[in-house]
């Protein structure tokens, strides 16, 4: 047995998400269906991160253990033969017995983009949030000021997730304006459940003038996810980069 | 009664093409429907160019008659509001009444989109041509010279589709470099049956030195349309602006 490991991205539009589960069309059932194809036995991928239905991915990291005779380099183009042309295999390498996508990552980058503009929006409804308001951008860059560090994250967990501790370090966060786009950078060691998105839906807020930026050290100090703003929809979030210590 | 002309787009990837037909999915069908909804009668428009399936449109132009008392300026919202998400009207005004959107254009811009890049790229797969070989833009740029101008374009037109005459004028033909984007820009006083198309199919076959630019000339003297290279996919091709002399 060896294992591989492979960098993909995916169009999140059509699928309940990364994870499998029953009776639902998801990323990871289409992945271990297609190694099923291709080596005739049952197959079990482990990713970085699990995106939710509508998220996209430009740079997920999977792995997953095979004693087919495919040289680990081949996997990438075997598997986009058999794939759906929404998911797409960068590249495919052999990685030592213990890697783990999740545990072993040092941090993750995701981009959040906004569509600025009504001409043309219908080509991003699901690859961005389209949004045409006024948003005061100046007080959105001050609010990535607010979150960047480490912090105790949990007003901006979806409430009713378990996990053990709240705490994450966020290392970049800031807003790019390239019209008719404006898309969020962030990185950070370890994300909880819908972080980016409640992070997006706060600056939002923020940049609409609902509230001003230092009103995120409250949320930040209050730890109350619902003293932090609205979910943003899913369709403007990519998973862009996992980084490994490698 | 008074005409109601619209500027529209759509992404034309779940319709059957833009003219009505029986038992499908067409965007003349969605837009006849939803003016219907709002004034309760029988609609017909009219458009200037009819799109085939999988084509898109960033300002198709249609026009019909009402007697309805929503402002001619408002149609835009109130139509919005009822289309489904890939159409979408960019403005709606008062016009003459004697306006024909497809009659009274003095000429058509076009854009074929190539994406050139594997990273991204299923993002892009009903919105552009994804082709990632190497192209010689120095010849297809030469090509463009010998398209462009007044010419016969019967063996760039669809075999079968029956018109009075071949004779256009190609008024601009030019290939823009945006990496990770070739985008044919195309304008002429009218366009036969697939003939973007064919052009960008011939122009790719030269792209790829399949035969020399000059070639071009020869296929325009032949008239047969088995001397052009083949038909292009069409999800690259966008009708981008329709040019009235008003």
């Amino acid at each position: 047995m060896h294992r591989i490991k492979m960098i993909i991205e995916y169009d999140g539009s059509n699928y309940h998400g990364f994870q499998i589960q029953p009776n639902a069309h998801t990323i990871q059932a289409e992945i271990e269906s297609s190694i099923e194809k291709l080596t005739g036995k049952p197959a079990r991928i482990i990713a970085a991160g699990r995106t939710d239905s509508g998220v996209h991915a430009l740079g997920q990291v999977i792995a997953f253990d095979t004693d087919s005779s495919i040289p680990p380099e081949k996997w990438q183009f075997a598997l986009n033969s058999v794939l759906p042309v929404d998911i797409r295999i960068i590249n495919s390498s052999l990685t030592r017995s213990d890697f783990h996508p999740r545990f072993d990552a040092i941090s993750k980058n995701y981009i959040y983009k906004i569509y600025r503009q009504r001409s043309g929006s219908t080509f991003y409804r699901k690859y961005a949030l389209l949004y045409y308001e006024d948003l005061d951008l100046g007080a959105m860059q001050t609010a990535c000021k607010y979150f960047t560090g480490r912090h105790n994250f949990q007003a901006f967990c979806a409430s009713g997730s378990s996990v053990k501790g709240y705490e994450r370090e966020i290392i970049n966060c800031q807003w790019k304006q390239e019209l008719p786009f404006l898309t969020l950078e962030i990185s950070a060691n370890g994300f909880l459940y819908n972080m980016v998105r409640i992070i997006v839906g706060t600056m939002l807020e923020i940049g609409r003038h609902s509230y001003p930026p230092y009103t995120v050290q409250q949320m930040l100090n209050s730890g109350y996810r619902m003293e932090a703003g609205p979910t943003a929809p899913p369709q403007g979030l990519y998973l862009q980069k996992v980084v490994y210590g490698e």
